[in-house]
């Protein structure tokens, strides 16, 4: 059981609707307000305990005996989230993280120093960083007013001078705003130019099967898996394309059958984390993603209405729809990092404190942000806004 | 605790000395005779609990507060495990494997490729692999009749044509092969050449504090602790040679005195299992690391002197000195991967099928690893004895 924390703000209310009542029945109780799932998301009690029962297993019998034991389980949830991400359950594999799939995509990816990756000014910093160590040259597609893709300049840059590939973030991790990925996809495809997709923050968030070439993500997020696991997908039109770097003794040990997609899975890994996906990703099913997908962009939506006109803050206008990631901007010049120190310290409150690298070609100063999952209250977000007010 | 096995073999017995035997006693029980310890040792309870506590606490009071509270805790065992490598806290960085760590220390080297690195012929196959993807030129280093690196010729290579770096295994994993590294260590440093050592086999296992200038290993193996934690070190005397890629919002949230290795450690990571690794490192350090390494010394000899003259069966003969680390050949034409599978089927004894491509400048056919832990009786070694028999 976890250690008796702070202060505990999530006492079950009466205002949380039955479903979301459910989902934070899953789990332990919390011992602070949980705003920060674009960090990472809470585990169920019953994800935590598929990990912990497969380490158990592992010091039992033997860690490789255990995850072959484990391969139904592995096998069911590949093709779980290949349903997700709108690949085939070939097309699916698990690596340590997000930024390592992106890592073992652009080494597979025929790719050469100097070739154009379209993004937009909104790119996650870390990836533009992972584009330069390979060489790329990361090339700004027009937007809207709002931060999404401007789709008449995409199809204009795909005819005209098309890239490698066309790369976006669906849900941004910074701000409320989530790209029009299927528009996206099917003027890419028209083109014959792959889009990859950055679903890290928009697996288990928002519908992510919109017909991307390559996706990546991690299981922590809005899953509310485990950390140190993520994953990549490969839609089965490039499996050719893939040259996968892999040693002999790797392709020894594979199925015969494996597809280029799977040869990317890492194994020295946390098999348990994975086993505890698998766990998360039933309960989200279970759950609806539908139901979640409405649901979190209504408490998007509850957050940017609860913390609007308060004095010395301005809400981020949300772009391309309602996401459950809100930002603020510091109007009064507090120090934005300060304030995230004592929401915690002082309050209870777990947000987080963005700087401008996580997003460099859009970000020009610090950021709050704030992320609920589904079982957000509006009394919570009243906490908030009270704690933000009393430390002005 | 774990599921009711096939066939419990490791009840504990009079016949283990009595520092082994608590060894034993720190596990649950095993459900089959482990003899796999050079895949993945066995976690202790309070390893596995450390783990799981601490991915409770991620999940009540967010998994980046869980961490910032688990800092003591990660600076602790880092620390640890920079005594038992023989570099400064500073030195040491948390990856997800030790191939991951490899993968890290090739990239942050100043490399060119066509270099040279020189190796053995019995050099691990994966590391060969991503040599050759960083356009690396493995040359190999003379040996002794046992395997052991020639010093003297090594000596001479390093006069006359110095490589970019001398990479040494330092226990082999396909057979029982332990390299002097502290005389290899003593050479390269009077000619200014870096010695990297792969010690995946070899902490917690052997002396790793031999004056290497690069190691890298794994949680999983000898210090059994979780899987998906892996780990490099740098001694500060190669800090300012490394070429960190990172990305400015890595650099950003790192502290201001961070070292380049620091640097280094990957940050989407498996916490509970680092925070599980500081467990099995202090369990290890009370233990004692001298007696453990002898006890697995001793444990080697035992498992050759029991397999020894067993018909259709050689022991390969040990190289360097005693690893707990046993290979065996088949002399009647049996398949290595069947007997594998059959040991574990029909008899409940977990041990390793090694394929060439594990060592593929040394290994001409198929072997049959054992690689027990402290807690090795001889009457399991006799069970293994007597299975191998009945197969026949």
């Amino acid at each position: 059981m976890p250690e008796a924390g702070l202060r505990p703000k999530q006492a079950s209310g009466g205002s949380l609707p039955e479903p979301w009542q459910r989902w934070r029945e899953q789990r332990y109780p919390a011992q602070l307000l949980h705003l920060d799932s674009a960090a990472a998301g809470r585990c169920s009690v019953v994800t935590l305990q598929a990990a912990a029962a497969h380490a158990e297993r592992e010091a039992a019998a033997g860690a490789y005996v255990a995850e072959a034991e484990a391969q139904p389980i592995l096998e069911a949830v590949r093709a779980e989230l290949a349903g997700l991400l709108g690949v085939r359950p070939e097309g699916v594999a698990f690596t340590e993280s997000a930024s390592a799939a992106l890592e073992s995509l652009l080494t597979a990816w025929p790719l050469q120093p100097g070739d154009a990756v379209a993004v937009l000014p909104s790119e996650w910093g870390p990836n533009l960083a992972a584009f330069g160590h390979h060489g790329l040259l990361p090339t700004e597609l027009a937007v809207q007013p709002d931060g999404t893709v401007d789709l008449e300049n995409l199809a204009t840059v795909l005819a005209a001078s098309p890239p490698a590939f066309v790369h976006l973030n669906h849900v941004a991790s910074h701000r409320c705003l989530v790209q029009p990925v299927a528009e996206a996809a099917a003027l890419c495809r028209a083109a014959g130019v792959p889009l990859w997709v950055d679903a890290a923050q928009a697996l288990g968030h928002v519908d992510t099967a919109c017909g991307a070439d390559v996706l990546y993500a991690t299981s922590r997020k809005w899953l509310a898996g485990p950390r140190g696991v993520g994953l990549l997908a490969v839609s089965d039109r490039w499996w050719d394309t893939l040259q996968v770097r892999t040693s002999p003794l790797a392709l020894a040990s594979a199925p015969a059958d494996a597809s280029p997609v799977r040869l990317l899975e890492s194994h020295e890994a946390n098999v348990p984390g994975r086993v505890g996906l698998a766990t998360a990703v039933r309960q989200y099913l279970d759950a609806g993603p539908q139901d979640v997908w409405l649901r979190l962009a209504e408490v998007g939506s509850m957050t940017r209405a609860a913390l609007g006109g308060l004095p010395g803050w301005a809400v981020l206008a949300p772009g391309g729809g309602s996401s459950a990631v809100t930002a603020l901007r510091a109007t009064g010049g507090q120090d934005v990092g300060e304030t995230r120190a004592r929401l915690l310290a002082g309050h209870g409150i777990v947000t987080t404190a963005e700087n401008q690298a996580r997003a460099p070609g859009e970000m020009t100063e610090p950021l709050l942000r704030i992320s609920p999952h589904v079982d957000c209250t509006a009394e919570e977000l009243g906490s908030l806004r009270d704690a933000l007010v009393a430390m002005r």
